[in-house]
């Protein structure tokens, strides 16, 4: 997530100067065609205009449903920080604590797991995807700090929460966040039964677990499911279709000018395709939330606040730093 | 559903060339006619892009309806995988086990009744109603594991996770998942008869249940209640319209040009032609999104997943591969 | 409902002929006069792209609306599905039996109770409002057998299920399901003052009550409230408005042609003319979701196969089949 | 609420006509300047198109937003409605009756209170805020029925349902709806202090009160916070500005024709002048669905019918009749 | 949040009006310089016309976005008003009370530490984020009353509510609310522990500060989430790009007229920039609801209100004055 007010118009041309360059490279290909030819191969401007408002249209549409998706990812991340606190609270003050026995580690265990399991979620949310756009360490130079956690790995980061055997448990299995929580059940099925909470405590703990699985899944849900990938390619699809054609439209504009103004085309098709392209990138780069891209909602930052929070909570030491914005960027 | 980054262009091309086709047909029949007749029948192409405008309007309309309908679908099959993660921790967690007993076999024959249940409900939600593409097996060549376990038949299927006696006493009935769920709800019965869980758990897993009979019903309201046909049908029926005059008003722009121009009526009718249709049949292919289609939502693929992480959960052996992606598509 | 996978052109076209005919009549007109007068009362077509274009957006508007509007409808009645299931198996299976007794006619009279409700509620919902398209029974050739129940009356079908001193007493009241709920609520106080149910299911029971009152006043919300008024009115005036121009905008671009073009004006201006109202009309016929027409979400339909599924729960006798479909419609 | 099919043209005109008129005057002092001066002050209306459907997106946008507004508060009273059955049927059905008693009186009394927190939340929903058009009695001609009402005040509605002593001591407060759930709360309290109902069914019956609460909040919510003054007033002032600009643009057009067409500007421009601002005024006319104007979601009958509902519950005499529709509005 | 009818136009002109400055800055040294070189420079309007439909729909979803996020703050706002409600009549009416005891001191510090809440978390959605407008204390000239207490501090506000040793404490933490609800959570076990409320209404109560907990991170996600930055850097650039585009092709049309014409270039093209940054501002200054701006979701008057509310309902002392409008602001 960038953080900053805007994209300076620099960082945003640099972004998206490919289309620009393709744009004013075949435009100028089809006006020395034309020079050196001299065959007038123009279109009428009239019915790309049509085609060029159905492009819009269709581009509004994508980037609208990129920007649902954006949003709801980071919808189903504000409700992991809700029932992360709903779940401390409970854990803090719904057992019943006979005899001056506080279970003080019992409460740090359980809310060091709930902590482990956001972290394994975070992990299996930024695992890449096959429709994904392919960021590879080296891309991510403008965040330093979010790369160097990456490159220590999961477990170094479990570690902190969970004892090293019960981490080799979770490694056998296919979803560890989903075991981590069946673990939490387990949990406190035994404060059930050590008679440490009620039946009826019992059943309400259970249903904020549920929460929590609904949380996961919502997750996993965007991250498994991509914009559908047949509304995502028609939309590149049309985009280059009409802007391919835009030269020749401009060009059957220019042709009654002066001489000089024919090379006028060239800079206008390339801004005109760099308008369209530009629109149809911005919904390809928001459409994966979790990617572990720039404009990812940031996951790392609200796990980190979550830490922060819940650590605060039970007065634990030497809790973490805020996620560090760098570059402008929060991860 | 397609799981690469985008659908090649010859592949989108191949999909919808019929339009392509038929419109550089239509268009050729029409300038041989002008050709040969000489007589200019030609309409001015303002008004064109009136209907033009009005008719990308509502393909945007449509193609906006038939995304959420996959949307809400793949929300749905979520939700089945989160409330299952929720049952069967329930189940795990919430008996009271009395005396070293465990009740082991239980709780496994619960969770695969579980499964059954999914699968039954997939099965279900696949067959083919009268407003859905006709896809036979054979027009499934590019996934050949899913044709196979079609093929195979849900009996197969269910024998897995139920036995034999209990399968045919669903089979007499309309909706199987359905009474699979009811038979759960008696089973959760006799764990209260006999005592294993209180009252008050009763009602919880019954409102487990519950859930689950809600995420069936809305799965079932988009198998059977299609996007209204009346909405789909003058989509259809506008473009035809529209496109029928695109020639005609092509022809009117060009005829003032040179006689070689008049020719390019032809391949610029074709193109907008196909783009047009290619709006209008991207929604079509989305809006059932459980037709056994290749842009099905991957409820095979889910069914799956749950298996694995409901039998990981009771460590249970011979667990299943993940569905497979042939081809580019997951089912 | 129409459930075939395109209403046919023809059937599009018989339904929405008028405004073609009446567009084509009113263009005749205006070239007649202009032939014999000679006045070239002819307006611009560059302002009526603008209106074209503004009216296309009103009506895209209104048709989004419309089909909320039915969606909703739906959503609702598979909500209805769902509890329905929900109350059918917390009956069957919350019940405290005790020494052999299982209470089966007490079970059957609480879920033929419950689906004498869902008959009610359809019967109210399809009650004609002002605002509606007047459809007697003269006009649903289409579906006989829909007709011919609905001859028969409400009292025919709730007899099935409830005894007629029962129905009378319900008959003083002005909202029949609205009572009937209450009667099923003092059905269930009776089951806990006889000790059959606790304290916890007591309040279970009612709040399963309480979300079919939530299922019946949405569905009467819809019923009762309609896209309101000024939105449907303008959206027709602005139609009639653009329409009545459209003529004299063509003439103006026809005039220029040849002799023979002007008379093109005619067809052309029926074309748009009849594009617009049907788009028009399209929302217009979708508004109203439970008024007995064609295009209803098939009440009828669902409420029948609720009546299948409970009573194969309670392995019910003389099990009704399901709703036909009658010349591609489903009521 | 507008209960008839469609608003006539007539009274759509008559409601809408001053824009007509003040295009009409508007666009004839320009082109009497003309005609006086021979400057010939047009625009091209090219720019104007795409000003135009800009304005026309933009009002789409606002028309969209205030259908949504009034579709919430239809939703919500909605909820009013069911959650009152609810609240109704839980006071008729979950109180512990003890030999032979049947607390008539105090059930009567509660659902009595109850329709005095409807009431007294229409009156509060109803006062003018000073963004909402001034609407004053004199302006309610069509509904003498509702007008009457209003006249009487809120006491003597709110008499029919409390004793004068617990009216007064409302009156001292400043949201009273607010403080008679909160009397609600407090007479639950006693059933409970008094063994009528156990604990687990006063938390639910508070959770009923909360469910009011909600209600009641979310129609404060609309009432209270309008349609955002910024995008309202800029769609106003853009629709001004567009609109200043017709005549200019259509005399560029007219200009080139014989003398007669000039004076076509007038009408035209009035038309087109008309048209956008009665789409501006649709949506400002609906987006304060509480104002006490013809367009209201229609709270008094809601509110009326939900007096029936429950009384008839209640076996009550002296039933009010249903709200009249009066002139084909229903308040 | 502005309470009067609209935004007069002066006013609205004086808050947008840099862009039409510059744009009549910037046009009128194109058009000198063509005076001076007498190089047409000039681009055709029909491709504007493309991009500036383009913009339009584009600046179309920003202000939809940007709206939904005032909307949606507003709705958590709404929340947070109806579960303050509830709690307090929780706390005042769920307490067991033995022997004359009525708690009073107990329920009062409880709603007041509520209220302690609201403040600071109030306080906390409008500290400064990076991505909004700098709003400094300067700039809020129209609300003295809000600048005072903004002036005056947290502590102060807080103070009047908790004691000072309880703040202290609070203040050694990142999440003040945050801390503030765990704190009720264990005052609310603590009524547990003292036998004051039962197990069933304790898990209500935390199932109350679990809602509390929702509204707070809801609230907060729409502070720390800024609408995505790169869809709104782009919505600026290209109304950037196709605004320095619009005096190239005004003057293309206007180069064929008379002199005196061209210099109609310099209005047209200020007030057609004007009307487009007009829409692309308007979203802009929506999309931070809480950035303590005049279009601000007006939380110091809820706020206000919650507290004359629950204070009422304690019939507390000294209840303050509903929050003033200043200059038709309310904050």
């Amino acid at each position: 997530m960038y953080v900053k007010r805007n994209y300076g118009l620099w960082m945003t041309f640099k972004w998206s100067k490919k289309s620009f360059l393709y744009g004013l490279f075949y435009s100028s290909i089809i006006i020395f065609i034309y020079k050196i030819t001299g065959i007038g191969f123009t279109l009428p401007w009239e019915p790309l205009s049509v085609i060029g408002i159905a492009v819009a249209f269709y581009l509004g549409f994508k980037n609208n449903s990129s920007y649902d998706r954006t949003w709801e990812a980071r919808k189903i991340w504000g409700a992991i920080v809700n029932d992360s606190r709903t779940f401390a609270t409970a854990i803090l003050t719904l057992l019943n604590e006979k005899e001056g026995e506080s279970y003080d580690q019992l409460k740090k265990d359980l809310i060091y797991r709930h902590l482990a399991w956001i972290i394994s979620l975070r992990y299996a949310l930024r695992k890449r995807k096959s429709w994904e756009h392919n960021f590879g360490p080296k891309n991510l130079v403008f965040v330093p700090t979010y790369y160097e956690i990456l490159q220590n790995g999961l477990d170094k980061e479990l570690l902190v929460y969970l004892n090293a055997g019960e981490l080799e448990q979770y490694k056998t299995k296919s979803n560890i966040p989903s075991q981590i929580l069946k673990k939490q059940a387990e949990e406190i099925k035994k404060l059930h039964a050590e008679g440490i909470i009620s039946e009826y405590k019992h059943v309400w703990l259970h249903q904020i677990i549920s929460k929590l699985y609904d949380d996961q899944g919502m997750a996993e849900r965007i991250k498994n499911f991509p914009l559908p990938r047949q509304y995502a390619s028609v939309a590149l699809w049309i985009t280059y279709f009409f802007c391919a054609l835009i030269p020749f439209g401009l060009l059957d504009i220019f042709i009654t000018s002066t001489e000089l103004w024919i090379w006028m085309t060239i800079p206008l098709s390339g801004l005109i395709i760099w308008i369209f392209f530009l629109m149809e990138r911005i919904g390809d780069y928001s459409e994966n939330p979790f990617e572990g891209n720039y404009n990812d909602v940031p996951i790392s930052s609200i796990t980190r606040s979550i830490e922060i929070d819940l650590r605060e909570m039970i007065n634990d030491d030497n809790i973490p730093e805020p996620f560090p914005v760098e570059n402008g960027f929060l991860m």
